[in-house]
């Protein structure tokens, strides 16, 4: 999986809580990679984490399966870098894009109507957790609360909790 | 690089600082990367960074050039997964070991008699960052203040700076 956007989005973060939460399970080898440097300067922003039921020697950083754009830069950038057949997710605040395959999620919008403009990461992660195969709510629900001291955790699980739920009203339509 | 030792001790940390200092620069590109899942349980605690001049398409997590052991479980898991000719750093209060090549610095010890058992991370960083070309102490000094709060902060850079001058001690001795 590949998370792109803007340093201050929380991407990094986002990789990382879903990362540790694949790693809950008892079957999975989970890395998780970012980025410093020239790519990382000038506000751009990169995270990945790869799966596997094997242990991982290589990381090949190629074309992701899952493809996360939190903002247009990221999504410019990476979105020809997901396989054919990969998801994706964009956060349709910031990403302005003719993508039939593009899942989207008004993001930054929903973070700020609820007060809480800080938790992007948090209602994309939300969004994430619905369409992703083997990962459950309560699962990042949990590294969630553990990753936040008590009043953050709860503004963080409200975003989370309605990132989930607006995705999983789409795809129940898209199912209809 | 890879850094080793046991969940708690601020590896992963340390990893991350290392190459958010390198990012600094402006002619590298680095990648930081941590493990979840089977081999993370258990107490075990992996991270790995690659700088390099390129843009870095694969990480290959093979022989590394520089290993840091914070523990002896990670000693003994990595040690021999570093190239013939890298730089290895052990943590000498809890890494026993018969290694002629090792850099030893008791860093357990130096954080606990400080009254800083939290800084074990901060006394490795130290005196890696003596022993790393191209990278100096106020770069990562720098980094140390963005990443915490004051008090914090203050507690960390005294063990890095600690850190750094045992190993410089064991440089200049070396030399002469």
């Amino acid at each position: 999986m590949r998370f792109s956007g803007a340093g201050g989005q929380g991407v990094i973060l986002s990789s990382v809580l879903l990362a540790k939460a694949y790693g809950l399970g008892e079957n999975y080898y989970i890395t998780q990679t970012q980025s410093y440097g020239p790519e990382a300067r000038g506000g751009a922003c990169k995270a990945e984490v790869v799966i596997s039921d094997e242990d991982i020697d290589y990381i090949k950083v190629d074309d992701a399966d899952v493809f996360i754009a939190f903002n247009q830069m990221g999504y410019d950038k990476y979105r020809n870098k997901t396989r054919e057949n990969g998801m994706v997710l964009i956060n349709s605040t910031l990403v302005e894009a003719e993508d039939e395959k593009a899942y989207r999620i008004p993001a930054t919008e929903m973070a700020e109507e609820m007060g809480k403009s800080f938790a992007v990461n948090m209602v994309m992660l939300g969004a994430l957790t619905k369409l992703l195969p083997k990962i459950f709510y309560p699962t990042v629900e949990a590294e969630i609360k553990e990753n936040f001291t008590a009043p953050i955790a709860e503004a963080n699980l409200a975003a989370y909790s309605m990132g989930y739920k607006y995705m999983e009203k789409i795809v129940t339509e898209k199912n209809n």
